[in-house]
């Protein structure tokens, strides 16, 4: 049955055109107007990320041409992304791609086939069932409310065109060698599914059309119509948001009262726990073979994995971090410190200094301390707005979650001292001739702040242990036994889920290529004829 | 014949080795002290960059190990390239994989693997001739070079293991399973052709034994001595930097005088030149069409392309620029505007911005304003010291000239307009109501130092106009002419660029594929009894 369009689609279909004497008049206003908005976005603290997409690609490609001329096409970060991601993409989870891409404060990046596009591909290459497309969407939508909420004005266009008229446009352009480039396979391909795959386009347009980041639709027919319709809403959307700031965040609803004493997580920990030196080094060898031998079957299942230290200072994050680097073949293993931003850095979201790190299948990228920096010492030291690491919590387990469902555990350690224990480390440090251990007042500022880190050390364990990301609290009074304790789970972990993926993996990584296989081979089969 | 060792080699294999007391209580002050040079490096202006390469590969493992312990891995990023580079390295010129991974100022950055084996491996792979050869040498001596001159302290050490050393442990390595995990296919190849390969080895240690950065060839039998003796080889190297500071670079012979009057390369222009309307809309109709055709031969060819635009402000780039981009499939073009570097581009070397937007093979990048910028604003403006940009010549021409060897023509423009008609279009600027084009002081200042800016264009010029990429200088005071220029230009470099690579390219990179299938193929084939 043909597909009669609903909703958002059907609001669009309009036949609005605009002739040209009229499309001129309005153009001139308009692009005075944008390139002022520009030069004032330049300077402000956010960027601008537009989505590009619909089932008119030459309409897409020709919008994008239209705002390069009417724009200054040098503070706008163009990325067509219709073809597959580059090996270091796809061995990554699927937002990485977009995430590598996003553009810094003050400018606009400008995606023609991003994220929408790509699940509306995934789903019909990979035949999903609804959970998985439901899953996806979930990904996107907080994706975009993060962005959102982060700063970024998230404008989606999606330009719809009526299936007579790409009908007619197809059968046009086939006859007319001068367009005729610009239609691509993937057009025709547009045209052969448009019945049935509008209810999924539908779904996904409906799924992601949020208060924070909604959808505009707009009627791809009239191409003056549409250039000046899209631009228009991108200079309407800008000036708002330069003159009116950014959304408010919504107000948390209740407070982190400090655990009462003895309730906080940390409490349950038995600090005195220790390891006779022989015992350890036993032990140590045993583990470090067996994480080695682990390591092996965990690259060869294409499973990668990140591991992320947190800690007091002088809580051992590095002798631990040490150990377990140690064990895994050196060329799939890579520390990353993490100090200060760079301006790169401190002019995206926060997480993007994380996402440019992320290991590639079958590696091992072991941060030392990471992004829950959000919720620790940007928490306590004031650096961050109360209502922005609140929202950490959420961002850090949709993070997780992505990495974890494309096939990258993340195994989290909170190394454990007592204070006295720290006080100790300190004096010691005190007396070794390491310049970096020079104590400064900072250390012991720190020190002063005690109790508030580990309030937020409870808040955040609570907050972001999932099932498929908890948290591993380590005493650490005694380095041997916190380097055993953190070298056995992260074998512990790596088994349970060779164990879990066992096949699981293979089997999914096989479908998806058989699956594309499929389609390519039948694509490359079929003749000019059958085309229809 | 079985191979003598000869020259560095020959001087290094000592036979050294130190016993575990002596080692220990040597390593003792030396950890103190390397940690200390690391504490000092962190505020340095300079970054140290440390090759670990040598017929001992598992040795070159096991040192990294030491190093890690031994310095604070957190300011050290270490690069494993054992194995090939993924496909977006393979895309582009062969050491754009290690510009990508140019550690910042006040960092180590620790390469594993780097250009001089990798050169070695393409010489053995690709069956390179001596001419090949010599070329690729060139290269790596200018990129050692450039990077010490740029103050980067590059320290080289090749772990050398004399064949009856290797032979041995191979052997002991097989009946231990402990062990041979460590022990990989290649190890076995590097002893069959050891008596083969070590002349070329030779050849390549000793081409790239520069003064400016010299091999430190160890002896790699006895594992303390090698990892003690390296260990200190860096903090003496360390030492001695941060205490005298980087080498002198060369002062210039001679002078850069400026043109007499009417002998300026810009004097031959015709800035006259104008074209009519009508003429240049049929004109740029057939360009870009023209152009779209040639640039998907080139993509098919695998050909990138990088184009260059440079001209004083008001010049007309933007425009020129846009008709370019219009013309070339949107997914494999971008444009590049280069303005003022961020923290992470001015913390390395200054091509290393230009290198990390550098097209895969197939693509286009126009760059607006480029590396350029190093001998016209910042010499004019005195931004950079005379014998730093000085040697900017030298080093865009290598950079072009790596560039174009591996199939990445540069096509670079300098659009001209005299002093009046910059004048002109400041004026008509002035009365628009682009918030951009508000005129600042800074223009006018620009304006004064027109001459010096036009003497800075001359010797670039004239330094940089080589066979391979030659300036193209367009006369811009009239702007159909210029763009017309432009294209015209652009067309016939790809055209000549697609004429003399008919089949060589592609008979290249076939037969690079062919070599690489039929080693890895024989590498697959041969069994394990085969080894001896």
């Amino acid at each position: 049955m043909a597909y009669q369009p609903v909703g958002l689609f059907h609001a669009a279909e309009t036949g609005s055109s605009l002739e040209k004497e009229e499309f001129e008049q309005q153009l001139e206003r308009l692009r005075v107007e944008l390139l002022n908005l520009q030069y004032d976005l330049k300077s402000a603290d956010f960027s601008v990320i537009l989505l590009v997409v619909g089932d008119d690609r030459p309409g897409c490609v020709h919008l994008l041409h239209a705002l390069h001329e009417w724009m200054d096409a040098r503070y706008m970060e163009t990325h067509v992304l219709f073809a597959e991601g580059s090996d270091e993409e796809q061995a990554r989870p699927w937002c990485y791609r977009y995430w590598r891409r996003l553009p810094p404060d003050g400018r606009i990046g400008l995606f023609l086939g991003a994220w929408p596009a790509q699940v509306l591909q995934m789903a019909v290459d990979e035949g999903w069932d609804q959970l998985e497309l439901d899953g996806a969407l979930d990904h996107v939508e907080r994706l975009e409310r993060e962005l959102a909420l982060d700063g970024s004005l998230v404008l989606k266009f999606w330009l719809h065109l009526p299936k007579q008229v790409l009908e007619k446009r197809l059968a046009r352009a086939e006859k007319d060698p001068q367009r005729h480039w610009r239609i691509e396979e993937r057009d025709w391909e547009i045209l052969e599914n448009y019945d049935e795959g509008m209810p999924l386009l539908e779904q996904v347009v409906r799924r992601t059309n949020t208060t924070i980041s909604p959808w505009q639709i707009v009627e791809s027919t009239d191409h003056r119509y549409r250039n000046l319709s899209v631009a228009k809403q991108i200079a309407a959307a800008l000036r708002n948001r330069l003159e009116s700031g950014p959304p408010q965040p919504p107000e948390p609803v209740a407070g982190l009262e400090a655990p009462a004493p003895g309730e906080s997580v940390l409490d349950q920990l038995d600090l005195a726990a220790t390891v006779e030196p022989e015992k350890y080094s036993d032990e140590l060898d045993r583990l470090q073979a067996r994480l080695n031998d682990l390591s092996r079957q965990v690259c060869d299942a294409g499973i990668s994995c990140v591991l992320a230290f947190e800690g007091s200072d002088a809580a051992g994050k590095g002798g631990a971090i040490r150990r377990v680097a140690k064990a895994i073949p050196i060329q799939n293993v890579r520390i990353v410190p993490i100090a200060a931003p760079t301006d790169e850095e401190r002019a995206r979201h926060y997480l993007w200094r994380f996402w440019r790190h992320l290991p590639a299948a079958g590696h091992t990228v072991i941060f030392d301390r990471s992004w829950y920096g959000r919720v620790l010492v940007e928490r306590v030291e004031g650096f961050t707005p109360e209502h922005d690491w609140r929202r950490a919590y959420e961002e850090i387990n949709d993070f997780e979650s992505v990495l974890d469902d494309s096939g990258t555990p993340v195994i989290k350690f909170w190394l454990q001292i007592d204070a006295d224990e720290q006080l100790r480390r300190f004096e010691a440090r005190a007396e070794t001739p390491y310049k970096k251990y020079k104590l400064t007042e900072e250390d012991f500022r720190n020190r002063e702040k005690w109790d508030l880190y580990q309030h937020a050390v409870h808040d955040m364990v609570t907050h972001t242990s999932t099932a498929y990301s908890p948290w591993t609290l380590v005493a650490a009074n005694d380095k041997r036994h916190a380097r055993l304790e953190v070298l056995r789970t992260v074998c512990e972990r790596l088994e349970a889920r060779l164990d879990a993926e066992s096949g699981r993996t293979q089997r999914a990584r096989k479908g998806k290529k058989d699956k594309k296989d499929k389609k390519s081979g039948k694509g490359k089969g079929r003749k000019k004829g059958d085309r229809r």
